[in-house]
């Protein structure tokens, strides 16, 4: 006869981050709380779990928390299988991991948040102002209505972006992991540009590139990343979104090339664009001014710059070329859960007054379309005491095939 | 100079779907959308967005929206960025898709709910009743507090999986569909099996399976899975959802495999237990309460009966080794989006009334863990005139190396 056991397993120590590391990210979220008057924040968005808990699962599709009350231990809630796992990988406490029972998912008339809140209660916490997620994906306007009336005395407060703000100034040890993250990027791109050529199926070309991001250098391995490759060509190079397909690459085309490596959650992404057979006039043209734009804004940059200034230099640029951008041209980065590889704080665009500060990470990313053509060439840029560094080796220029 | 051109494209042909599929999954949507008196849906998940337009870009990530009013054309309403997209890849016509502005995009005081609330009113549709998804990812508070304040005048009323019902069951080109997509599981579960050893590290098996995954066979390539392998050994299987790591695998251990196979976003998994070195004799065990769960399981579905007939057949075998299974045994599955391979509809579990009718297809995963042993043997199946067919061809049992 089998029979369920209780598995009482000591955690496994997080590969990179110490205790000390995940006190200093809490003490932080700790103080913009405080300045904000917040007693509890309900984190929903798995990149600020994983940030002030180390816990790194895909259980987030279903509703789950990081309980972060101003004062005491952070407590983990969701769905009851998942708990383990968070025991197993979280610097929680085991007692600080609390699961639901199975009636809760997909239950279309009751929702996790109805234990959530009494998880609450049972922990004793003021919870007067209580700060929320509400631009998060992963907290449905079903959750939100179950937390408003299990929650009467709380005033809900949107705190969307709080953790992520916190999360914009990196550590010493996440700019390691950064670094490790840029290998695995430049060997996705270099299995990219090692094997297209015409005839090739665009599903060929993401497959190399899968595996040298996933099975990265001998010394770092990937893990998966936020959002796919992105490998377009022929018509389909003219936009910025759509997924690969089965067809063969043409014998002219451009394919363009949006790639990342991710290393235990941390995600660095390039552009670059591939010419098969002779490229066109436009193509040359496009090219010279990317590159021109991404020179310049490498010598330009310093620390204590706002994101618009390096958006109005970028536009500058492209305006005595004629072009009209409307798009951002960059973002910060860092850790990423689907369905983005941004931050979702600072942006490279007009009207950003978020301060450049070394340890802020960005994807530059000047694409341009223009005159029926298109070029895809970024960097991801780590902002230091004296200006950003490149953190990705990959030729910067038009590839040929 | 360069100058920014309009791109008048004709719309690539869909690799499947005609437009009379098209046609009949919008008519099936509105039969329902007029029992329930509703004059609009607004639709935001983009596997419904998908279902209905034949639109896949990975533009989820920032608010798009398709509006399905009672009569008259469907509009996809979204970053201005992807109109082009959409334009190329759907069913719509050029003037239903319309685009909004850059400087919605991540903007903390206005959300593109309030433009979508103004494409309603330009329409000039009868927006009295409308349905929303309240339980989706990509539907956050804040849009939904916009739109309650934009649309004054109508009820918001909560019609979550009101299209995800209707996908329930398929037609015979998302049957044939679902059959390649197994042929691209069958060669990463091949790869899997084939290529771990122990010493090997957890990374380098996964960059193997995604490779499979994605370049597929000659004539059917995959595109990127909703959810990625799960590939765990030594104490992490024994969880369900930890990424894999960089370590090697064990000379003793399992490794639990749960892979996908994806093909034009439909999706289909499968679940095998691979031992290395000596099984330990719970293993032996598990599987033999598993082949017999299956094998039961495949003699015993009728289309007619329900979902709980299913489930309850399975937990009586389970109980009668001993085995309580909290957790459901299964799902239904079809078009899947980051970040569930579930249709989020019909589940194997006590209570489920929903009919299993020939065209579903439901993912049967018994994964029992026991005794301080884990297995996940599982088994996409087809409902059919007479019974259920496994859509993947793989052995049926515990793997050694």
């Amino acid at each position: 006869m089998l029979r369920i056991s209780a598995r009482p397993e000591s955690p496994l120590p997080h590969p990179i981050f110490q205790q000390t590391e995940f006190d200093s990210r809490l003490a932080q979220t700790r103080a913009v709380m405080s300045s904000r008057g917040l007693d509890l924040l309900i984190l929903t968005d798995p990149c600020n779990i994983y940030y002030l808990c180390g816990y790194d699962g895909w259980s987030f599709y279903m509703p789950q928390v990081l309980l972060v009350p101003v004062a005491g231990s952070p407590v983990w809630v969701g769905r009851r299988m998942d708990a383990h796992g968070v025991r197993l990988t979280s610097c929680l406490a085991a007692e600080d991991v609390v699961g639901y029972p199975e009636h809760l998912i997909q239950n279309e008339v009751e929702t996790p948040f109805g234990f959530i809140a009494q998880t609450i209660a049972e922990r004793g916490w003021q919870a007067k102002r209580v700060g929320i997620e509400k631009q998060g994906y992963y907290f449905s306007v079903a959750s939100f209505e179950t937390l408003v009336e299990e929650l009467p005395g709380s005033e809900l407060i949107d705190a969307s972006y709080l953790v992520n703000r916190v999360r914009f100034i990196k550590s010493p040890q996440e700019i390691g992991v950064m670094r490790q993250a840029a290998r695995l990027l430049e060997a996705a791109m270099t299995a990219a540009v090692d094997v297209i050529r015409p005839g090739m199926r665009e599903c060929d070309v993401v497959a190399k590139i899968c595996e040298a991001q996933i099975g990265g250098v001998p010394d770092v391995g990937g893990v998966y990343c936020s959002t796919p490759s992105l490998v377009m060509s022929g018509a389909r190079a003219d936009t910025p979104h759509l997924p690969w397909t089965d067809e063969r690459l043409a014998a002219q085309t451009t394919v363009n090339l949006e790639l990342m490596g991710n290393r235990l959650r941390y995600q660095v992404p390039m552009g670059r664009t591939v010419v098969i057979g002779e490229p066109a006039p436009v193509m040359l043209r496009l090219e010279s001014v990317a590159l021109e734009v991404i020179d310049n804004i490498l010598a330009f940059v310093k620390p204590g710059m706002i994101c618009s200034d390096v958006s109005d230099e970028t536009q500058r640029i492209l305006r005595r070329h004629g072009i009209a951008k409307e798009s951002r041209c960059g973002y910060s980065i860092g850790i990423a859960f689907p369905p983005t590889g941004g931050e979702l704080t600072a942006s490279l665009r007009a009207g950003d007054t978020t301060v450049l500060k070394p340890g802020a990470v960005i994807h530059f990313l000047p694409a341009i379309w223009a005159d029926g053509g298109s070029i895809v060439i970024s960097e991801p840029l780590l902002v230091t005491e004296s200006g950003v560094e490149c953190l990705a080796n990959v030729p910067r220029r038009l590839f040929y095939c």
